[in-house]
């Protein structure tokens, strides 16, 4: 167990055996990229977010949860942009959404469904929706019953058909740094998620930071330089926070304080205030479990 | 395991045999009430946060962690305001403290003690300066090494002294709802002080939340009415988060959704979106480890 304070910018070489993650990619897509992306806006303000129409351009699918409806409206000063960018689905129990806007999206071609059930949250129908549309838009198509249907359809044909799980990279806009029990479920879900369906990769993005998971095993964080993500003149911001339950055992390379072998527990060690040194990417090895990172943006204006 | 849905109001009677929390009396001090308070202010703005000067003024010890200070200084908007509200301590690296603050505050009393280790960091540190002004003053009075003497006094005095450690409120802003690995630093130092010092109960209090610990056991969260947190009209919401590491089991009486030897953890059941339905307080019973709690705060202006 160590802890190796390294320069502010350094290479990385990555290697070929690990698990590739490029969060950052969707801030500059490119035509060729195959990746699959869907994006979830949550009941929390969307200014100042950055990049989020180019997030957004990159999305096959698009979900508003409940009140995420009335963010997304009023994201847009003009008209001439608010109809561009319209939500296939608005989903949860529709207790915040206003009725101007469930309208306005209904005019425009969005599909509203009330799922009335407390058991879930409207983030958890969102999640469900999206898999819904992605393994299968047929199952949806027809009336759905606005108490639970969605997660009795979620259940039925996802949850037991594991296998099929497409690869997706999603995007949560709103559910980190609102009230503190909604944070704590957005990263209970991305641990849940995680386990269910492992080839979906959650990002939640913040005015001032993306937030995921890394899983278990070897992961390399790569980007082609910090400026896609960071346009600062310091070492960006990040931390390695243990928020599964137990103990996590990381080593790393590439960050400013870089770890061999160490434990990180909410009642231990906690990575707070780290620096991503990588000028192209950083190592990640956890061991008994993933971990939740956190990385700071910035982007020039 | 079950829950039962409560209605929005309900008179709870407080057994004798329970850990009792008074979370809100700071809000509505009196002469008659014994509870050693102390206050920590972190680099967040406290701007908007509910009856700061309130909590302030019934606080023994104020202690800024490095850019805090920035803060302190900015939240007031005359000068016949501010001098009244001096901290006693200013502490951390000092990389955020603005000269002319620093200056100020010095010129008004304050002692600045820098302490540059980067591996503590400044909110560690302006917590184990607490203890050690609380336990014995004298300890501190001295010279104090710029590095990390704060950390080798307090593993010294305070760690090895276990049972002398006193009883303290300790009410701590600008710790949750910024940078998100400080959101889970703060968090985990909740966990961690508690179980070195179950003596001292630590407060968050943001803009509209206040977030603490209820430890392993029963406890009951006691308040004269619910008006004395949240005067809006409907139930405040709050949530149970299993952030300490590994699964605990709930039986509470007085929410929302009151739950029973119901098992929490991250990867399972999280009550987020539940509410405070129990008009004088609420019982919360935690077997195998303790529990964050957030409640929403809303006061008239």
């Amino acid at each position: 167990m160590s802890v190796t304070v390294q320069d502010d910018d350094m290479d990385i070489k990555i290697p070929n055996d690990v698990n590739v993650i490029s969060p950052f990619s969707v801030f500059s897509p490119s035509v060729e990229d195959p990746t699959a992306r869907a994006l979830i806006v949550l009941n929390q303000s969307l200014k100042n977010v950055p990049r989020f129409l180019t997030v957004w351009q990159g999305c096959l699918i698009h979900v508003c949860a409940d009140g995420g409806a009335n963010r997304l409206y009023d994201y847009f000063d003009s008209e001439e942009e608010r109809k561009q960018y319209i939500p296939l689905y608005i989903v949860g129990d529709l207790d915040s959404l206003h009725k101007s806007v469930r309208e306005y999206y209904e005019r425009h071609g969005t599909r509203v469904i009330e799922q009335a059930t407390q058991f879930a949250t409207d983030y958890m129908k969102a999640l469900m929706l999206v898999q819904l549309q992605l393994y299968n838009p047929t199952i949806i198509k027809g009336p759905i019953d606005t108490h639970d249907e969605i997660e009795v359809l979620y259940q039925k044909h996802i949850v037991k058909n594991l296998t099929v799980a497409p690869k997706l990279n999603l995007y949560v806009f709103g559910g980190i740094g609102g009230r503190f029990d909604q944070t704590v479920h957005s990263i209970s879900q991305l641990y849940k998620t995680h386990e269910i369906h492992p080839s979906i990769q959650q990002f939640h993005i913040t005015k001032s930071e993306m937030i995921f998971l890394l899983p278990e095993g070897s992961n390399a964080v790569i980007y082609s330089n910090k400026t896609a993500f960071n346009s600062r003149d310091r070492v960006p911001i990040c931390g390695l926070l243990p928020l599964g339950s137990g103990e996590v055992e990381l080593t790393t390379f590439g960050l400013k304080y870089d770890v061999t072998d160490w434990p990180s527990s909410m009642l231990g060690n906690v990575s707070s205030s780290n620096g991503v040194s990588g000028t192209n990417g950083f190592l990640v090895r956890c061991r008994k479990g993933p971990i939740t990172i956190n990385i700071e943006l910035a982007f020039d204006p």
